[in-house]
């Protein structure tokens, strides 16, 4: 009969309802309740839907905690950030616009309310970002901080892009660089010793990163440059590739709205896993030409400082033995395989008639144009606020024809040998929350 | 630039989402697209709504896991069926109609697939119980079973009741035998040494549960038996009342549309604590009379014989001090006690107006009359085959008036004491998930 209630000054799950339900202040009025009142939140039908015969509600779901989706060195507004973009990046995947989000959050001992606040901003700004409102939560203790969200969308009818529809004769298309996050995971994960410089520098960063750089950088690990080798320093908004995943969601829905795409899913489990995915459910199999994949500068100038710094020890400290063209050709291979067979990406993976290309190029060429003006034009001042991520990185929106539909039964990628080429099959690797744990 | 995968036997997330997709097959034709193919499910808007300007969509998210939720003992179909049964629970508080159900299950090590199986029939069969379909989910690896769910329904905006809505005059209303939860987690925590009887017995039951009992019975433990003392049994069906929460949907959807409704709530965090929400949000108080709390009979007789054994032991064995009649008393105090501060009964409190109280009356009467045939029409054949919950103990539901609203600026529990009766203020205590852990 033990009623289980010990009195202290702890905060207590209403507590932490009232954080949450300060930062998420519904200023949606069609919303007839937000769920700082009651168990339900309500959502007018008219305050989002125009036509009920043409339209579909979506849905998704997805979890995030801090043992396997957050490395090291995220702050608690990134965690909250990332917890809503993973499930947003769901209805990019569909073309369909978000309308709201509601979490679950489990917090750990020793979580405060300013914990709360901060973790809260996070998913709050990233569902504003992207035009949809928090409508609900719950809140309990946990172990670890855990936080599953779902998100709902509208689509209309006769624009949702499904999976299973590549055709045959299809181009295979991504947005982004992939196998950026994977190689950010990789610093994080102290894979790659580094130094994080602060403040914000563009993607294609070509600034010289040696020991003796004079910019304000944090020491993340002084293990290389105490040993006489090169550290390699990384930029904050590279990281951001991992800890701040940005769905495409506005591309998503101009894709939609354009007719042009057959199927589309995101990368958030590596290209690999995506690409095996609309092929499975479309029965069509796919070429993905490694040539073609767009590599970011600053992913292959870590991954080239870091091949040079492992030979450097493994020659004991001798002369290297590869040039550095060698070292850069190892270092493209290397981040190939990050973005064919590494999750964390969060882009967009779509297949087009080839008919289509030239609509589709000239759309994103208008999308990034006006990327910040026009194209997602009610949103246009969050990005000048949202100080923490910023835009740098993440428009102009890249779009890269990577591959094709082809009459092969298997999936397969296109390797450089030299002059020539050659046609291996694709790996079916890629990220599994459960092999992972094995 | 580990891939961190390990080839092995072990199933992997697609495996698991192959067996919840086989389970949770959809039956609904408008639903375009569910989960098993899109990381989204979309559904079209026409398949649920009538009428885009009258109704709401109601959303909740909740979480139940292994270490705070599950009493031992419990099967994975009850936690499954649970997982369902606490979402869908807050839609009935709003006497909204369930549409849709997303879940996203953290599995722990050594799950298997027929596991996955049994937990996602728990949550099928909770959820096409109530007349919705499960759309979506997600899965990955945890540390312990832990399933967040998200129930989307839809209500008539005139018909959403809210808790803030209460008002002076209004009675206090409740269903089912608040406390029983309670008592049920008693005895499953072993605070209540008890043997649990085998098959079906109706909540009331007043069958003699001395040692010698010739049923079928399952020994949870000898202690008491093996000292002399009575063993005392628990029938499955009263244990259900918490393993396998019976949420009040079609009740809250009947009294929706009675109009008789000012606000309402669900009592899963105990009486006392849903009666201070109605009463924060709507700035009315409460009196609980505690006569009129209703008491399960086999609540009571597990209460008394754990009095009576307590006593014995206590009293090295020799006589008890009280009568049988002391005995009861004591028992119904420890079952008010048990309303009002515990938790896990998901039963409805709410609150109408005095003229609307035989209104009321005579809806119960006829949903209980009609409950399994007419009320609840198009789901009575899934009364048949719910063997695992089965209707008894669940209907009729009780209806009861327990308290009204009051002048006074506190809540208030009138208490008898002999022939007067005390007020004494409301404690402010129930479950806090936070609380349990400092």
């Amino acid at each position: 009969m033990d009623l289980g209630v010990i009195v202290s000054d702890l905060p207590t799950e209403k507590d932490f309802i009232r954080v949450f339900s300060d930062v998420f202040r519904l200023k949606n009025k069609p919303i007839l309740s937000g769920s700082e009142f009651d168990d339900c939140a309500a959502l007018r039908l008219d305050s989002f839907a125009q036509n009920l015969s043409a339209e579909s509600l979506t849905f998704s779901t997805d979890s995030v905690r801090e043992s396997t989706d957050f490395p090291s060195g995220m702050t608690l507004w990134q965690k909250g950030w990332m917890a809503a973009a993973v499930n947003l990046s769901d209805l990019a995947a569909m073309g369909s616009k978000p309308i709201a989000f509601l979490f679950s959050a489990g917090l750990p001992r020793g979580f405060t309310l300013e914990n709360a606040e901060e973790l809260a901003r996070g998913i709050q700004e990233c569902v504003s970002f992207f035009g949809a409102e928090v409508i609900g939560g719950d809140t309990e203790f946990n172990d670890e901080l855990t936080i599953t969200g779902t998100v709902i969308g509208i689509t209309e009818n006769k624009n949702l892009i499904l999976r299973k529809n590549a055709r045959p004769g299809d181009l295979l298309c991504a947005t982004g660089f992939p196998g950026s996050a994977g190689v950010a995971l990789s610093v994080l994960l102290n894979e790659i010793n580094i130094r994080v410089e602060a403040g914000e520098s563009v993607s294609d960063s070509t600034a010289d990163s040696t020991a003796d750089s004079t910019s304000d950088s944090t020491a993340v690990s002084n293990s290389i440059s105490d040993s006489g080798l090169d550290s390699i320093s990384v930029s904050d908004s590279f990281l951001k590739n991992l800890t701040e995943p940005f769905p495409r969601i506005f591309e998503g829905m101009m894709l939609a709205k354009s007719g042009a795409v057959n199927s589309m899913i995101d990368t958030s489990d590596g290209l690999a896993s995506s690409v095996y995915e609309l092929s499975a459910l479309s029965g069509v199999f796919f070429e993905i030409d490694e040539q073609s994949l767009p590599q970011d500068g600053e992913a292959l100038e870590i991954l080239s400082n870091h091949l040079k710094n492992n030979q450097y020890k493994q020659n004991d400290q001798n002369e290297t033995n590869f040039t550095d063209e060698q070292i850069a050709a190892q270092a493209r291979d290397l981040l190939i395989h990050e973005a064919l067979y590494t999750g964390g990406d969060y882009e967009l993976l779509f297949t087009i008639p080839a008919g289509k290309l030239s609509l589709v190029e000239e759309l994103f060429k208008k999308f990034n144009e006006n990327a910040i003006s026009d194209a997602i034009s009610d949103t246009a001042s969050r990005f000048e606020g949202l100080s923490s991520t910023g835009k740098s990185g993440r428009y102009p929106c890249k779009f890269t024809v990577i591959g094709k539909a082809i009459a092969e039964k298997e999936n397969v990628i296109v390797r450089q040998a030299g002059l020539n080429s050659q046609r291996q099959p694709l790996l079916k690797i890629g990220y599994d929350s459960f092999k992972k744990y094995i």
